[in-house]
């Protein structure tokens, strides 16, 4: 189904699209251009590749890019539709990867990605948005909350040998 | 790629396998026989078989039953792969909708289960478990903890009108 691929914030204008192999150097700027994702980013751009491919060939993902008008990418997000039994059969919308590039940040983009990416899980059916965030991100936490989001669960992680 | 279906606990023997049509009412019933699910699931048994169709029809997920020798459904999992770029491309393996029949709790399943999900994960390339817990699950939490897990993020929901 589709969603209106523009945005808008009170300072500029923004294109959401289906990321392309082309922007994933972009996109792993953007997952370093973090303070924890400077520490575990890779240098190993065909992993990144390999993965874009998983990622783009299941209709279930919409990794995005957020582009200015000329072109720039300003912010990227990675959604995942998850269907599921619990909670009278509750589709999720689970949010990955946001990230907003720096020269735009506090600019408004952020919220309304998250605005766009609600009319994208409303339009598949789901009705459950869901993320983690690091407890050290308390910025981020307090945005999440401010767009409505609650803070209900503990998010557990547990890293497995390859 | 097979990962064995024969789980053991120090008391019984379990098979973990694909969960099929006829299994639905059943896993429901688990869902229901629990304090936050006994509030939230529907009697509406048509949606969580759409939910059911869903999900088998997608590879990247695997909802399991585990059988005790008598042929009874003692526990469900839900396992959805999500590949991902960040944390240098990692392929996660989310865990959702876990529920130990009230007979066998206590008796390990929950641990042989996660240790079979575990087993699941690697041999299909992920390099992360994540789920989340409801804060008030305190039993569960320190669970998962004992399990290895580490509660390093929130987990943030928001409900979405349909």
């Amino acid at each position: 189904m589709d969603v209106d691929s523009r945005i808008a914030t009170s300072h500029a204008e923004f294109t959401v699209r289906r990321a392309r192999a082309e922007d994933v150097p972009e996109i792993v700027d953007l997952l370093i251009d973090d303070r924890l994702g400077k520490t575990r980013e890779s240098q190993d751009m065909a992993a990144y590749h390999q993965a874009f491919e998983e990622i783009t060939g299941d209709p279930q993902h919409f990794l995005a890019v957020c582009e200015d008008l000329q072109g720039r990418c300003a912010g990227t997000f990675h959604l995942t539709l998850i269907p599921g039994l619990s909670r009278g059969a509750t589709k999720r919308l689970q949010v990955e990867s946001v990230r907003v590039a720096a020269a735009a940040r506090c600019s408004g983009l952020g919220s309304a990605m998250f605005t766009w990416a609600e009319k994208f899980g409303r339009a598949h059916g789901a009705t459950l948005l869901q993320l983690t965030s690091d407890k050290s991100r308390g910025d981020a936490i307090r945005f999440y909350e401010g767009l409505g989001f609650t803070a209900s669960h503990e998010g557990l992680k547990k890293a497995i040998r390859p």
